[in-house]
């Protein structure tokens, strides 16, 4: 997908939402247990309700691999049910040597038909640029994580006085520019958005760790949003297992990505960006 | 599998190679290639010319990936195959958030059956230690890597004055001990093995990166071997496509992972190893 059409998408729907389908057997309606495949059966109706509502849907691979090949052939069943106009990322967080991530790219791009990918950044230059030899697909740079540990090694000092993280972004512009690079950075150090936005002016940032409250969703916007809106927010466990009456689970889905797509219309709005 | 076992292991083989199964459909001899599953088939030849030779198998899950779900059957396939007495490694380079490393963890210990993992470290402490929580499984975490991008990050100083490999490295020794740490670090960099040593004294090191050559092989040793030995070496290239006569492939990979074997039994003999 190209980055005018991720951006008329987005204005069309009012909606950066970007739903997570990190889906666990564990957690899924009784009622879809029965099914043949109730991964893929469960993807369905939460794609159903919420396909008008968001802009790009982010399967994360783990979820997939932990039941081996038939897990695939669900990821892959899935692919084939997201709507063309939806920006599908494989939440992959790959990274190795460029003959290795060159096959990851196949894997992706090819195989499955993904528009994106998130890389790990440790392992340089060339376990990248492969994801960035194909037309109008995206690679999504770790930069800032959400979780605890992001603190362990992407908040140390470099010698330059940079933290870690910066010197990703910083490098990472060599390699690609805003038509094919997007950030990760978690929604969770709001405190570093502005930082971020201001060595990344261009490119849309991925924004996961936002939960169906959304009272953190302005600040973010505030420090993170840009004349191109820049922003894609992810929210897995909080929309997809919003359902929690088992009949009408959907509902509940529906509900949880209605209320966070009323915000962003409303930030939209207000910024005069719709 | 034990640390004890492993070493037991190298001892008895006099060796310390572990054969990477990086299979590529566009590699493999064409004889193969009219198989039901041919990399499957492929495989199933390397062990059979190789499984008394080495101490390790590592399939990389890209060239695995590559080919959907039906690649992911083979990987299955494979692992059924690899004797016992082997330790398996998933390379995957894997990091993410805490209840996804959980999922990664499942398919490759629990669905899989491998031994160990590579793991990416950007991510931080609760990326590494759901992995951790398996006993006799392994962690095999990425430090410095054999393909030029790793001088991108891996080689930057952080503020204190060490390289951010080291900084992995440190941090590391506070999650788990050398009975399920093992750290990556590629042939390409000799000149900084001794360095990892002495700040990794018990831990095994994974080194790719070494050809059916072997020049540098002494040179790791000298630099990179403990008294429990603490190298697995891992030759993936270099071996499973050393068979250039079609006919005869088997007789080209044993030829070459046992050229590989020779030299590691001199070098276990000459240090009083074995």
């Amino acid at each position: 997908m190209k980055r005018s059409q991720l951006i008329a998408e987005i204005k069309s729907k009012q909606s950066f939402l970007c739903v997570g389908l990190d889906t666990d057997l564990n957690k899924i309606p009784a009622s879809l247990q029965k099914e043949k495949n109730p991964i893929l059966a469960f993807n369905k109706a939460v794609i159903e309700a919420t396909h008008d509502l968001c802009v790009a849907y982010k399967p994360n691979l783990a979820f997939y691999e932990a039941y081996g090949s038939k897990g695939l052939e669900a990821l892959e069943a899935t692919m084939d049910m997201i709507p063309e106009n939806h920006f599908s990322i494989a939440d992959a967080k790959r990274g190795d040597i460029g003959n290795t991530a060159q096959k990851y790219a196949e894997a992706y791009f090819k195989q499955m038909g993904f528009d994106s990918v998130t890389v790990a950044p440790y392992m340089g230059e060339d376990s990248v640029k492969p994801f960035l030899g194909y037309e109008n697909k995206w690679v999504i740079l770790l930069a800032l994580t959400s979780n605890k540990g992001s603190s362990d090694f992407q908040l140390l000092h470099s010698s330059s006085g940079s933290y870690f993280f910066e010197e990703v972004i910083n490098k990472s512009h060599e390699w690609a520019d805003a038509d094919q690079l997007m950030f990760v950075v978690g929604a969770t150090q709001p405190e570093y958005l502005a930082q971020i936005r201001a060595i990344a002016p261009d490119n849309f940032l991925l924004v996961p760790g936002v939960g169906a409250q959304g009272g953190d969703l302005n600040a973010i916007a505030t420090a993170g949003m840009n004349d191109d809106i820049g922003l894609l927010i992810n929210s897995s466990r909080g929309i997809i297992y919003a359902g929690n009456e088992e009949a009408d689970f959907q509902k509940g889905i529906r509900k949880a990505a209605e209320k966070v797509q009323l915000q962003m219309a409303n930030l939209l709005q207000e910024r005069g960006l719709v």
